[in-house]
C-alpha cells in the first residue's frame, strides 16, 4: 500500500450514499489517492458511473450491515462490526487503508474505533477535534464530546495532540494553545482546568501555552488550539451552530423585509457569498478522532459533497504528514521529563487502555 | 417604603457614574420608582442635575469606598462592605430598598450578595441568570457562572428559580424548562445532568419539563428556560458573544467590500436595523441573582443608560411579583411531595448554608 488510500463508509450521512460517490469523484479530481468504498454494491456501481470515479482510483467492497443514525453506540459494538462503518475502520487497522472517513453515527464511529483501533500508547482517552471559523482564520477546538468529564491528564493529552495537529494541518510551527474557561486569571474554574494548566505552563513541547480563554476566544480566534472536556465542547460547538443560525434567520428576514431591502442585498450580494463561505461548515468539514492507533474523520452527518471531499483531504493531509508519530513523539518527551516512572509502566497501558474503552464504549456521544 | 425603591451602586460599569445617572434618568421618566443612589457625592450631585433627574426620585448617599473591576470576589468581602456596591446589597438586607442593581465587578456582587443577603431557604447555591434572544423571542439561561461545578439538586433548584422567573417575568403560565446536555436521550450527559432530568420528570411544579436540549437549542429557543452548571452556561454565554461578533464583524467586511455593497447596506438599513436591536444586549440585559434572600441585578459592564435601564426595569418587575415568594412557595410544593423530612430540617438550614456560602465567596466568577 504504497499510494494512499482511504476506506470510505459509503452508507453513513443523510444523503447517503449518493452524496459519498459525489464526494469521491470531487476527491479524485482534487488529488491521487486510492478509494476502498464499503456497502451496498447494488447501490453503488451505477453511482460511481453516473459520477465518474476512474475505475484505477477505487474498489467497491460489499456488505449489507449498515449502522443506522438511530443505533446506540453499544449496539454498532455488537452487531456493526461487518458494516460499512466497522469494515472500513477494520481496513485502516490491518493496513489496508491509511485512514478511515464517516459521515455516519458518530458515537458508534466513536465506540468502533475505539474497540477496533485501541488507544495510542501514553493517551487514556481519545477527542473529537474540529477547526472552527473565527477572525483570524481558523481555531481547532477539542474535545466535543467523545469524553463527558475529563482530569486535567486528559485535558493536557488533547493539548498535545491538538498541537500537533495544527501544525500539519494548519502549518503552524509553533501553534498557541489554551484552555477554555469561566475566567483568563488563574484562580477560575474547577480542579481539572487549574491543573492542566499547571502542567502545560512548563512543559517541554512544541506549542505555547497562552493559559484560559472564555467561550468568546473561539470565535476571536484567540488561540490556534481550544482544548476543553467532551461536555463542554460539544455545548460550545453546538451553540456556535444555533448563534449562527438564528442570526443568518434573522438576516434573511431584514433582507426580505421590503422591496428596497432586497435589492439591498442584490447590490451586496458578493461579499454577503464571501461571508457565508467563511462560516460554511463544509469548509471546514471533518470532525478529527484524535489519540487512536489510526486515523478516523468523521465528516458531518448533513455534509454536502464538498463538505464530504473536506473532510477527505483533511484526513489524508493527516496521514501523509504522519500525526500520529508526530503525537508519539510529543508525549515521548512531554513524558519523559514530567513523570520519569512512566516508561516502566508504558507497556502495560495498552492493556489497561483496552479494558477502559470496553467499559465506555456504550457511553460515547 | 411603600414607593418601590431601587438600590444603585453608581460607581460600577466601564462608563460609571456618567452612564449609571444617564440610565436612573431613563428609568424616572419609564416608571415611579425612587432611587437609593450609593457613590461620591461630589462626582454624583452634578450628573443628576445635567440629566434632569427629578428631586424628589433620589436620595444620594455618598461612599469614597469602590469595588474595582479587578478586586477579586475575597478582597470584596473582606473591603468592599461600605462600598457603592456593599451599600447597594446592604439596603436591600435592611428593607430600605426592594432591589439592588449594579453593573460593576460579576464576582465581587456575587460574594457580597451571598455574605450579606444569605441563601433563600430550600436554595443551596445562587444562580446567575439572563435572557438570551432566539428565533422564538427569548429564553433564560442559568447558571452562568455563580457555580462551576454543580450536583443535580443544584440544577433542580436553578430549574425550579428559573421557571418562577419566566412566569413573572416572560409572563408565562407554564414555561418549557429543559436541561443543557450533549445529546437529547436519556443515556446522555453526566451524572448529574441525568438524575436532574429524574426528578424534574415527575415532579409536582408549575412548569413543563422538556427533557434535554443541545447548545443550538439555546439560539431555537427549544424551552423558556435552559438549566445548566456555572461552566458549561457561562461558556455558552461567551460563546453566543463571541458567534454574534464575528459574523457582524464579517458582515460589516461584506458592506464595505465595495462601493455597490455599501449602497445595498443602505437600502437593507431599517431590516438590519432591527435585526441589531434583536441581538442588542442592551434590549436583554440583566443578569439576575436568583436564590438569595433579596434581588440583586447585575447589568453589564459595558452597558448603555439604555441597557442599565433595561436591568433597573427587570429589578423591578421581580419584585413587583415578589418573585421570591413565588420561588420559596414552590420548593415548599416540591420539597413536601419529594422529601418528606425535609421540614424538620429547615430550621437547620440556613446556618448551615451560611457556612457554606462563607467558604465559597473567594471564589465567585
Amino acid at each position: 500500500m504504497s499510494r494512499l488510500t482511504v476506506a470510505l463508509d459509503a452508507m453513513g450521512g443523510d444523503d447517503a450514499p449518493e452524496m459519498v460517490i459525489e464526494g469521491v469523484s470531487l476527491a479524485c479530481s482534487q488529488g491521487d489517492a486510492f478509494f476502498r468504498i464499503f456497502g451496498d454494491k447494488a447501490q453503488l456501481a451505477p453511482l460511481v458511473a453516473q459520477y465518474d470515479v476512474p475505475d484505477d482510483r477505487y474498489t467497491i467492497i460489499h456488505t449489507d450491515n449498515v449502522v443506522t443514525a438511530e443505533d446506540k453506540p453499544s449496539q454498532a459494538v455488537r452487531r456493526g462490526r461487518e458494516s460499512s462503518m466497522g469494515l472500513a475502520i477494520q481496513a485502516v487497522k490491518d493496513g489496508d487503508a491509511h485512514v478511515a472517513v464517516s459521515a455516519g453515527n458518530t458515537g458508534a464511529l466513536m465506540a468502533l474505533s475505539k474497540i477496533m483501533l485501541r488507544m495510542m500508547p501514553g493517551i487514556d482517552r481519545p477527542a473529537i477535534a474540529t477547526p472552527l471559523p473565527t477572525m483570524r482564520g481558523e481555531s481547532l477546538l477539542l474535545d466535543l464530546g467523545a469524553n463527558v468529564e475529563c482530569s486535567a491528564e486528559n485535558l493536557v493529552q488533547f493539548a498535545i495532540m491538538g498541537a500537533a495537529y495544527a501544525r500539519v494541518v494548519f502549518g503552524i510551527e509553533c501553534p498557541t494553545v489554551g484552555l477554555l474557561n469561566v475566567g483568563v486569571e488563574d484562580l477560575k474554574g474547577h480542579e481539572a482546568v487549574k491543573e492542566a494548566a499547571k502542567i502545560l505552563k512548563d512543559a517541554p513541547l512544541p506549542m505555547k501555552f497562552s493559559g484560559f480563554t472564555e467561550g468568546d476566544g473561539i470565535g476571536r480566534g484567540a488561540m490556534d488550539v481550544i482544548v476543553t472536556d467532551g461536555f463542554t465542547g460539544n455545548v460550545a460547538l453546538k451553540t456556535t451552530e444555533g448563534t449562527a443560525r438564528l442570526i443568518t434567520t434573522l438576516l434573511g428576514d431584514a433582507f426580505r423585509s421590503s422591496w428596497l431591502a432586497r435589492i439591498g442585498y442584490a447590490l451586496a450580494s458578493g461579499g454577503i457569498k464571501r461571508l457565508r463561505n467563511h462560516l460554511d461548515p463544509n469548509n471546514h468539514n471533518g470532525g478529527m478522532f484524535l489519540g487512536l492507533n489510526g486515523i478516523v474523520v468523521k465528516s458531518h452527518g448533513g455534509a454536502t459533497a464538498k463538505g464530504l471531499a473536506s473532510a477527505i483531504g483533511v484526513a489524508l493531509n493527516m496521514a501523509q504528514n504522519d500525526l500520529n508519530s508526530l503525537i508519539m513523539e510529543d508525549l515521548k518527551n512531554f513524558g519523559g521529563n514530567q513523570v520519569s516512572d512512566d516508561d516502566a509502566q508504558s507497556a502495560g497501558d495498552a492493556d489497561r487502555n483496552n479494558n477502559k474503552e470496553q467499559a465506555a464504549a456504550g457511553s460515547g456521544t
